[in-house]
């Protein structure tokens, strides 16, 4: 950003960020093992394509995604965290933890809910850890 | 939320709190001790009253801030945040703290930026204290 509207921390995460959508994205790639356009459309949330798409050029000029050509089928792009996409992994899972304590109608037995009691630290250790493992494949 | 489009805590934390302005305007309330609808108007990312007035009820109706006849000046009302929307300040922490790592322009001489060099549970106890005594003025 040339021109942020403000050099508070806060705002230039939100500014690089973007929406809601992007950080579903960067769940979707580090949390869920998803790589690929068509993966990112089917989830739950339903984003539409052309959102997509914007998206995904958005969060790869901010430098938090890289696309390269799929190894196992050039015809199409493979999408990956950069570091500074990762690193915004603590703010997601303290959206999680919020959630979980105000909605009780969450299944507590879900395995990404009973992961959350654990401490912050090893976590995030357990979802990298689950990342490299998904990504080195 | 009757009908979440998904049942993930990150998605639903993303419904719950909306776009970057809520999340200002809760850095405001929370870490800036600003209550009334001028202030949120001044800060330096220059909301637009239309848009303010929108987050605020949505930000009501969400149940992270409260609204209510300032003791001072009857007049006009004060605003403040719910437990539901302090507890949203360790994702606030997070985004100030992933933006010191990647905005290396930024004064690391500011008191913002000192002080989360400290553990983050220093970190949002001192900014909780520091919130409690404004409010209680």
């Amino acid at each position: 950003m040339r021109n942020p509207r403000s050099h508070c921390p806060v705002s230039l995460a939100l500014e690089a960020i973007g929406d809601r959508w992007s950080l579903l994205i960067l769940r979707d790639l580090i949390m869920r093992g998803k790589r690929h356009y068509q993966d990112f459309l089917n989830s739950e949330e339903g984003i539409a394509t052309n959102i997509l798409a914007d998206r995904l050029g958005r969060l790869e000029r901010q430098g938090l995604i890289s696309k390269s050509q799929d190894p196992e089928d050039k015809r199409q792009f493979r999408y990956s965290p950069t570091q500074k996409g990762l690193d915004l992994l603590p703010v997601i899972v303290e959206m999680a933890r919020w959630s979980k304590k105000y909605n009780p109608h969450l299944d507590p037995a879900s395995p990404l809910l009973r992961r959350l009691d654990a401490d912050n630290e090893d976590f995030m250790k357990q979802i990298l850890s689950q990342f490299k493992e998904t990504f080195s494949k």
